[in-house]
């Protein structure tokens, strides 16, 4: 069996989980985001900020991929709301399997929204399938703005691209035009919000988007 | 075969084409620094610091990892350097062969100090030994104190950890003496700096750094 043989069985695999994943999604009508971005984007501080906004209204969850330390899950559980953290040992992304197996072995509970915090990685999450209804991408204005071009396959695949940290942009090279050029490009039709959980900027946007794909949701499976 | 032989056989083949590469830089009298952090964090700018302080004096070259485009290593030619793009599509990281290849196809001439930065990615490109000297882990202040336990094989591996972007510092929230303390847990006797490409902070250390270490290579080969 060649590398290439053990990778595409591994990605059946997946997919096989992920639908397993999704039909339990769809019957507890729980929306499921999942998050990917390079490390230290803003993913933690994105869900901190929309658990501030809208914890009191909607049942939020959240489960956290990290290769070690439970930091993520602390920070949101500290905010009242149900996390679980997955420890990868090493792997570089999470799979439909450990999040199967993390929703059996720890009840989050009934949930509108269910987040997916995965590994700070912009490459290896992008494959793997965790029965979500979108997927996002997030960028810091720090991290430059030559990265869609760069790591095409994610900021294709995110139905969502999640500029973070625009409080910054006045110290940065920043040239939001350009990365909305590449975005369209890469992902028509798809979505763009410019965000800062600091000053609170584009979260109002964004709990937007989350209710209207919840509704949509539930309006489609009532 | 399982996805665990199979990781195995292809690390114990890395190893093999890495020991080979060794030994051309080792003939060579050429230091070799692999580069690896996420996504944004600043090693070609780090490189362009490097390259104008010290291209005038030394030789230095610079193999170029991404996914997708070839803007680094253009940034790295605009200064007089010849670099060399190795393109992985879709593949996390850099391996020896790719490394060895691209040596063998674009030679870049006699070189007093070869860069390859790998792909934009704290976790994968840490498996991969490419025949260097040393590896550096770069953390730039932006992405948060927290990192080196979150990501701990790199910052174990890494001989130095350069922290960036120093000059953001008043923005953000960065405590460097969590960091000093994180990795000096994971790497005891590792060096940190902490450098910032605009304002020129830490890069004569930096420099001074290579210097050193690329008279111990000559001094012990000659």
């Amino acid at each position: 069996m060649t590398q290439v043989d053990v990778r595409q069985r591994i990605l059946a695999d997946n997919a096989v989980a992920a639908a397993t994943l999704r039909a339990r999604f769809a019957a507890a009508r729980t929306l499921v985001v999942n998050l990917i971005s390079s490390p230290g984007s803003g993913k933690t501080t994105l869900l901190e900020a929309t658990v501030r906004a809208l914890g009191g209204r909607w049942r939020l969850g959240a489960i956290e991929g990290d290769i070690a330390t439970d930091r993520d899950a602390d920070r949101l559980r500290a905010l009242g709301i149900p996390a679980h953290q997955i420890l990868t040992g090493g792997s570089c992304h999470l799979d439909a399997r450990q999040v199967g197996r993390a929703l059996e072995e720890h009840d989050l509970g009934p949930l509108d929204v269910l987040f997916i915090e995965n590994v700070g990685n912009l490459v290896c999450p992008t494959s793997y399938d965790l029965g979500e209804d979108f997927k996002i991408a997030l960028l810091s204005v720090t991290e430059g703005e030559d990265k869609p071009f760069k790591y095409p396959s994610i900021f294709a695949k995110a139905a969502v691209t999640v500029v973070t940290k625009a409080d910054l942009m006045p110290y940065v090279s920043f040239k939001l035009d350009e990365v909305r050029a590449q975005v369209t490009a890469l992902r028509p039709g798809g979505t763009l919000l410019v965000t800062s959980a600091t000053t609170g900027q584009g979260i109002a946007e964004w709990c937007a988007l989350l209710e209207q794909r919840l509704a949509e949701k539930r309006g489609g499976g009532s």
